[in-house]
């Protein structure tokens, strides 16, 4: 299916919004009860459901609860088992790394070796983030001539390396024994085309080990899952689209900059992403605006804080309606129930708003609400493609 | 799916009816509105909705518009993008050529041309039909020792000429430069088995040329699409269906063609289409019963026409009722909203009525009725088996 939108694509000015409350879906907190956004009073949104056509996606597949990269490519119209993403990029990513095309990322695990060099702690005693951006801050001394080199902490022992230079490849094997008593690896390229890397990785494990020698625990590395960008075609490339991003959060900058959109920087909360959205309305054809915090408050478990931020988000969406796009798709990139504190496999409910559609029986934005609508359970990745077609963007297929 | 079909198919002289009325997809025509469907009363058609099972399809895939031929392919259970039909196939199929197996077709534009041949207008001052049709008359001269030739009009600047001898292929490219102030391309085989039908083609056009040089503005043409017969597997193969199509226009007479039906000739009407059903009844085990008209309005964006020509066909039914057929599965090819004036990429609502089946919640042929429906949206390509298995034409896949 997909390959053939490619061919299909028409160039307009119709603008498409698609508005992401991250985590959105999720769970009763006792019997009989209602969800998060069941619970939530979304006035403005339901009468967005009302007009529109309604259903629950699945952002990966049945039974896969998707993490947030994948759960935004869906969005975006890429079925994300079509884009496996490496370790390395989804760090680089994760901490909003602008990582770029022919870069090569590495996880980094700070570990303890002994005094011929096996290790015995492949966690280095699980410091604190803290103490590992100081670690990195340290080894952003190493130099290796012809590369340009960025180290960054992750979140406690973990960091995240990333190479850039000229003929580059991911073809290089994890340094991580996966066991104790046992030196590291040395990095191996996994075909010819590693092997520069690999040079280049057991120079930079080289530099860091002199470095941390004085550093218990932390007294060594590991390297694991080295990647390079995944070959994505842009959004321009497939859908025709001008398309922007307009995210707090640094991962989803990151996930946005993948399929080619543009990014706005600087945004501190819903009030400047509303702001931006109307500077940058003639600009662009696709506008991908994102809240973090519906998903940051299921994680904590905070059933009424989430209730809250999906109200929040109800509150903003006039100040989108105001400047009148053609398409509005509301949903989530997946599920983040609070009573389970973690993303979820459950499907996603989704309303789309526009002028040629079929009002469904949907009159409210909600779970069980929008499993009555016209759509059902569909791919994630099929949202795009209606929100295609609703905005007038595809031509006919055969005559 | 579709490949484990063709093994397990049943010879039995169970009739399935394929009813379809073109276009049948609508939208409200205001805000809160009911669509055509819903708006005509389908007295007979809703007995048969409440006693079926219902669902609505997409004959291409989520966001796709489909053309009228692959719309059909979808109907007769071949998905579309497994099967595509090349420029000059669909322009002779839309005019009703009977294109066979073996034939090249290329759409031909007429053009102008200066004294030094380069193009200076591709489309001959959009030469309106008629002329168009007088130059493929006075082409039809062309004599090429080997070959039959067939050159007709399809509209304004537009014609189609199709090939037929030993040994052609469409591995030919376009002549069309796609750019004014150049001379046409010489036609060029794509690979060696293109060579003689190049050949062929460059006599076509010499001759042409010298038959045209008098007639500005069309004193030239291009050629694009070269095009064969796509290899579609006939019904009888793929389901062991003795099939039969009634229809009064010439492009879905070409389609059913495809697929390897019969075509039942110089039918004008639905009392033409009822006697005809009757008279072949005992020699077929597949009707194709296709209405033209909801389709026309539909495009004409006369809503009330649209409704009118929905009822006519309800009118229809009894006559196909009283034959007893053993499934009948009444749907469109696409929707044509009367409101857009064009195909859209709405689902399509069905009703598939047999013994033994479950009957659902839907008591009205409608849009959202049949959005309540078992089946939810599936692929158009489905329904196909969900008749034969309702015909019980399919065995059991395994032990």
């Amino acid at each position: 299916m997909q390959d053939i939108l490619k061919d299909l694509f028409i160039k307009n000015d119709k603008k498409i919004v698609l508005l992401v409350l991250d985590g959105v879906g999720g769970l009763p907190r006792e019997k009989g009860g209602k969800t998060e956004l069941e619970t939530a009073k979304t006035p403005n949104i339901d009468v967005l459901a009302c007009e529109g056509e309604c259903g629950l996606h699945l952002p990966i597949g049945f039974g896969i609860t998707p993490g947030s990269a994948p759960g935004h490519l869906a969005l975006f119209g890429y079925q994300p088992t079509d884009y496996p993403i490496g370790r390395g990029v989804v760090a680089a990513l994760g901490i909003g790394f602008p990582i770029q095309a022919g870069d090569v990322a590495a996880r980094v695990n700070f570990a303890t070796r002994d005094e011929e060099g096996r290790i015995t702690d492949r966690r280095a005693g699980r410091i604190p983030t803290e103490k590992c951006a100081e670690l990195c801050q340290l080894l952003s001394s190493v130099s290796i001539p012809g590369v340009e080199l960025f180290i960054q902490p992750v979140k406690d022992y973990r960091a995240v390396v990333i190479f850039r230079g000229e003929g580059l490849s991911d073809k290089v094997e994890d340094t991580d024994p996966q066991a104790t008593g046992v030196k590291p690896r040395d990095p191996q390229a996994s075909s010819t085309k590693g092997e520069k890397t690999a040079r280049i990785a057991a120079q930079f494990i080289s530099q860091a080990l002199e470095l941390l020698k004085d550093g218990q625990p932390a007294n060594a590395l590991l390297m694991r899952g080295f990647a390079e960008l995944p070959h994505i075609p842009s959004m321009r490339e497939r859908f025709g689209l001008d398309s922007v991003a307009l995210a707090v959060y640094p991962d989803y900058k990151g996930v946005s900059r993948l399929v080619g959109m543009d990014i706005v920087e600087d945004l501190e909360d819903l009030d400047a992403q509303a702001a931006a959205l109307r500077e940058n309305w003639d600009r662009y054809t696709f506008f991908f605006v994102h809240h973090k915090y519906t998903d940051s408050k299921g994680e904590d478990g905070d059933f009424e804080a989430k209730v809250g931020e999906i109200e929040k988000v109800d509150h903003f969406v006039p100040r989108i309606l105001e400047l009148k796009p053609d398409v509005l798709l509301i949903t989530g990139d997946h599920s983040t129930p609070a009573v389970m504190r973690a993303h979820s496999a459950h499907p996603v409910p989704f309303i789309l708003n526009a002028a040629n559609l079929r009002p469904d029986a949907t009159t409210e934005f909600g779970e069980r609400s929008c499993a009555k609508g016209t759509w059902g359970v569909i791919p994630g990745a099929k949202l795009m493609p209606l929100a295609l077609a609703a905005a007038e963007k595809l031509a006919k297929f055969g005559a």
